[in-house]
């Protein structure tokens, strides 16, 4: 499966442009290294316009943001938008604090996105953020249902796939909505796994800057394989979380591998 | 051994909200993650006051300090303290430069501490600067007895309990002094296992927010254990100290047995 | 081989100041101490002056560059200039940016360097700057031959021995050229590799600081043998990317062992 994209990643190799976590910056240029990219970590606005423009995607992450990481951030964003460089946002812990989501919102209005990954209270803050008639809280007291047509909302309004991470991740480009299923609980034992399958899907945007339904949906599929294979390696040697993070981005090293094998739980594709 | 403890940190895992070192941070991450308990890293101050507020404990680690992060850990230091939040300190380095003395003086004058923990230098060097009387070298030609009392005098002084590792770590409320044995001389060979312990120590806080003393001793005592288990294993495997961090933060997933096999080296506990 | 270096480094084990790239600052950290030696990171202008005062060797490192931490590191660099402490230079990226490039002409201009180590492309560029004469991207059309003598002029403009690393490393004073062979393409696949060798000459610079012809060289060809062990062990135990990271730093343990058993490929030395 994935044969197409596989080969073109192959052949072009793209370089991955993260203004990132700090907690996990190191995670993510090893699984894009891993799988072949070229990551590139740049995040002061002396350079990151710069940086971006040699680029073939860019990865915003919002985990331990400060008011200049912000403008390198925004000043990357505008850049890539005016040369069709792929944006991916991911907006780490955006409900813990008033500075996050006036980040979010600047990002939002002033930079295009190709995809916004989050975990379910991210997308569900984002949700809010996005639609200026509620505020964060206001979701917490919705339906699935509800929050299914946010989530829809959402990627109508930011005109974004948005990709939800949960036991079944959902993508969805506001027409179409793909289930993903897969991936293991254990995977939250472990720092960086949301900020590396954003990093994947920015790198499959590289790849496929025209289709991020499918670049998200990919990602998102060998994401939960990775963390699968992970975690049957742990139990196997009776390890721990620290080796069952090292399994992770050893089994992306097996990327076509994997791909080839198949056995993906995609819905609706 | 610890059953209660370790029965409260499964029923209500801590939320540790770390304002830290970057060499270390995605170590402390992965360990308070494999120990079940949630980190959050957050180092503006546009932001640590309201993170904290969520929080169950605050650690500040003085490695690679700057004056922004200072500030942010000033905000949120106030904010837990006023919110009851138990707030533990690790003065790392504290002896290398005037800004880590003075950094170190606001952060003793404005927050009060439920734990202080460093090894015998950087303990020293915070003795000599809670008391005004005398400068930080002077500690130099102290005796074991007098560097006793002086780490009385910093937990009575601060109202904190002070942990210093060493072969031995010493835990000290200024009535109690407890002693742990154990360990491995072979943990200073891989970074961040100091900084691995405060977040523990954090996190043992978060537990047993109104017994620090507790808190420090249960966390020295596992950290001595993870550390004998990771060398162990490093030999029985002709490995090396990167494999050897790995371990321990693996070590760190078997909590609860560790805990239950018993057979720490705790003395006037 | 390197009997002599060896004892010297045991004997008085170098403490490194590094202020460095947030991506892979654990890895340098953890490969200084699996060689024995005490690596410390500070990188605020309101103390890396003081910390490189006590300091064995100093290293530079431009990833993830800002202005704050360009302060930073002329501040410690010049301190050590006049402490005669030996300041190594990694050029990481020099050529993404007009800001990395006016960085390293200010370091270049301000501070003395005893290594400057980078690949191909970044001493490319970093020939360029230092020769006010020709731009960065003259470079691109020079011959092998033209390029040997680029380098050879850098050395000689810098008065630093410089360190190409490559499929054959080449070091030079600008008077002998040394080519030490060996090492695996894989490294490329693994970050911070680059960075933990200037950080390995940086350790070798505070263990031989008159002579960073051989201090560069020992470490070139140390790290050429760690990355063929941590290859070998990759394919040996079938894992990946970050199994062979974490076995090149295990390597590293034995550095005594590697030294010992000899068989580098170092010609003209």
């Amino acid at each position: 499966m994935f044969d197409a994209e596989i080969k073109l990643l192959r052949e072009n190799p793209p370089l991955v442009h993260c203004i990132t976590n700090p907690v996990t910056i190191n995670d993510c240029a090893n699984l894009l290294l891993s799988c072949g990219a070229s990551p590139i970590m740049a995040d002061d606005p002396m350079e990151t316009a710069e940086v971006v423009s040699s680029a073939s995607a860019l990865v915003l992450n919002l985990g331990m943001p400060n008011p200049r990481k912000l403008e390198g951030m925004l000043t990357a964003g505008k850049e890539a938008n005016r040369r069709k460089i792929p944006v991916v946002l991911d907006p780490v812990g955006v409900g813990v604090s008033r500075f996050r989501i006036e980040s979010v919102q600047r990002l939002l209005k002033e930079i295009e996105f190709s995809v916004i990954r989050g975990n379910i209270s991210e997308i569900h803050a984002l949700c809010g953020i996005a639609s200026s008639s509620r505020g964060v809280d206001a979701l917490a007291d919705m339906t699935q249902e509800q929050i299914h047509d946010a989530v829809h909302h959402l990627a109508n309004a930011t005109g974004a796939v948005v990709a939800v991470s949960a036991a079944t991740d959902v993508v969805t480009d506001g027409l179409r909505r793909i289930h993903i299923h897969g991936g293991t609980p254990l995977m939250s034992r472990i720092s960086g796994t949301g900020c590396m399958l954003t990093a994947l899907i920015g790198m499959f945007c590289g790849v496929l800057p025209q289709d991020p339904l499918k670049a998200a949906t990919i990602a998102c599929a060998l994401m939960k394989r990775f963390g699968e294979h992970a975690a049957l390696m742990m139990e196997c040697r009776n390890t721990g979380f620290s080796s069952m993070r090292r399994y992770l981005i050893d089994t992306a090293s097996r990327l076509d591998f994997l791909a080839l094998q198949g056995g993906f739980h995609i819905e609706d594709w």
